[in-house]
């Protein structure tokens, strides 16, 4: 049988991990819940740096990230049911999961054990690696495939759908909404969206951050107040009033005090990590947990159910990433994901113009 | 005005943690919502360990330890109206808080930041250090006198008052009853409340140990099942199958894996922490907290509310603590903190016999 190919840009180890090269790809077979999909934009995600610079550990080179994809449904299965030909949807961070277990049956899909990735899974049949979303096209599950709203622009709902996700989730899932104080930790990529997020969900949203340089963009997206850790005992007049803090922080080490955090949190508040350092350990003595009684945890993407549900609210409220675009090529993918390791973004990249470089 | 004084057995410091001295001491001031109980018995706590020795950092010596007290009311005063004179009661490990704050009127004054222990603890009016129960009497406000059941003798009750409800309250505050799977991690003097509570709630209750040594007496208790963590990969059969794990550890060192224990949670699943070891740090990455979105927490005894539940279960169920009793002295006190402190107890010590120190 005939082996189907698409094109994309391709990263050979960690050694060249800013290095990419448009190459042809072999995909998997297509498959009856199967969609291919024309890719029309993709956001750049700290994932794409994390892997290709070897941060994670081995991967499987050559490889084509890239997992917050928008596009346009272009053949579906003869099977599918839940996606259109024509019409535009996105495809994020994950591809597969069984569908069959009390994870996958309980909306908690991210959580099965058999879960794939949308770039750098090996497909258990065929041994084929999925390529990502710097490409002309991915072909994907019809479960992981999201119909978009008209109302939003593509390379505002490409960086939703894994940082905005990954932010969403964590807020619904504890309770964030109204008559709530919530608390979003470093705002960056995934911050950025917990706080436009928490604030769309009608809770009382605040910013932790180490100074108070990014305190006017905050508000911009609706915080309610703004907390600096470099500020002199910063958390005291706020003991025990938060219900939640969503910490999108990476970096756990000199001067990260977590136990002053903690105290933020009323009974049995809860403290969400959605960021992934490389290397990053938490140290908590249980005395820490004692004052409060809080909870501490991380949370994995969100379900599908909860991708849909949050671009319902992205459409009613209309809110929008704050995206710089960066028109596809190998030299500026370069440029982006060293400019990403550089932490020199506010607050999302998206690459756009796919049909210069792959046509109409 | 003349101080009342009571009797009772002290220790003068970490030094001499094991020599403990009969002596009167001062308490504090009759009021209006205190009640003063002749105690007849006392659970021994490893509190009353980490306090006297040191463990826990400067303490206010000399002190009388002991907060599983067990009594009867002699006098209540004027304000009191959930206690009647010559009722048979308890006091556990705590004596204040304010009652008036959120924590407070939710019934979790565990939580208020005014908070003070039976033992060890400064009134703040007075100055005065609160005595604990190898006494012959204690003087506390009503809300932390609680009415023991005619069921429950009064050394099977006693170490209900601390043990018991810093074991029963992270049950009913995470869900533990019919339909879920909990495990009770270290069989001590918590451990043991754990595996009879969870039981009784109507949960499918595992027992987490290091060796099978204590499995006969899991089995007794009403344990479902028994882990061994000596034992090859004793997790992997369970991983992702178990709502609550509720952890009496008080060993984070060598050999302790985290991971292998959060490996058993399904989905936001959570680790509740009630042990407190003197030093110890527990080492978490948020990788570790993400196959399964799993929750760590800690615990801190319960509200008078879930006390007195745990009575009501107690003698609904007949549910009897595993408890050597040991008669009042001077000499039997140093011998039990000591071999409490080698772990040399299955499962409780309560003191007894006070009317041969005290009179009756």
């Amino acid at each position: 049988m005939a082996q189907d190919k698409f094109q994309g840009f391709q990263v050979d180890g960690p050694e060249t991990w800013t290095q990419f090269h448009l190459r042809e790809f072999v995909t998997k077979p297509f498959g009856d819940y199967d969609v291919d999909i024309k890719i029309e934009c993709c956001g750049v995600c700290s994932s794409d740096v994390h892997t290709i610079n070897g941060g994670w550990g081995p991967q499987h080179f050559p490889l084509t990230v890239g997992h917050e994809i928008v596009g346009r449904a272009l053949r579906v299965g003869p099977k599918v049911t839940l996606i259109k030909e024509g019409q535009r949807v996105g495809v994020g961070a994950q591809s597969y999961s069984c569908l069959e277990c009390r994870q996958c049956k309980n909306n908690n899909e991210t959580y099965c054990k058999k879960q794939l990735d949308t770039f750098g899974a090996v497909w258990p049949d065929t041994g084929i690696v999925s390529q990502g979303g710097y490409s002309s096209h991915v072909r994907t599950h019809e479960h992981w495939v999201f119909p978009i709203p008209d109302s939003i622009p593509s390379h505002i709902a490409a960086p939703m759908l894994c940082a905005g996700i990954t932010s969403y989730s964590p807020l619904v899932r504890n309770g964030a909404g109204p008559g709530k104080k919530v608390a979003i930790v470093g705002l960056g990529g995934l911050g950025h969206f917990g706080v436009m997020f928490a604030k769309a969900l009608g809770a009382e949203t605040w910013v932790i951050s180490r100074t108070h340089s990014k305190e006017e963009d905050a508000k911009k997206m609706g915080a309610d107040g703004f907390l600096a850790t470099a500020d002199k005992d910063w958390n005291v007049p706020h003991q025990m009033t938060f219900d939640l803090i969503v910490s999108t922080a990476n970096n756990f080490g000199d001067g990260f005090d977590l136990s002053a955090y903690l105290s933020l949190l009323d009974v049995h508040g809860r403290w969400i990590s959605v960021g992934f350092p490389e290397e990053a350990e938490l140290k908590i003595r249980p005395q820490d947990l004692n004052p409060n009684g809080c909870l501490i945890g991380a949370s994995h993407l969100g379900s599908r159910k909860e991708m849909l549900e949050m671009f319902k609210l992205v459409d009613e409220k209309g809110i929008r990433s704050w995206v710089e675009t960066v028109p596809l090529s190998a030299e500026n993918l370069s440029k982006t994901v060293q400019r990403l390791h550089k932490n020199d973004v506010r607050y999302r990249f998206a690459m756009v113009d796919y049909d210069k470089v792959f046509g109409a």
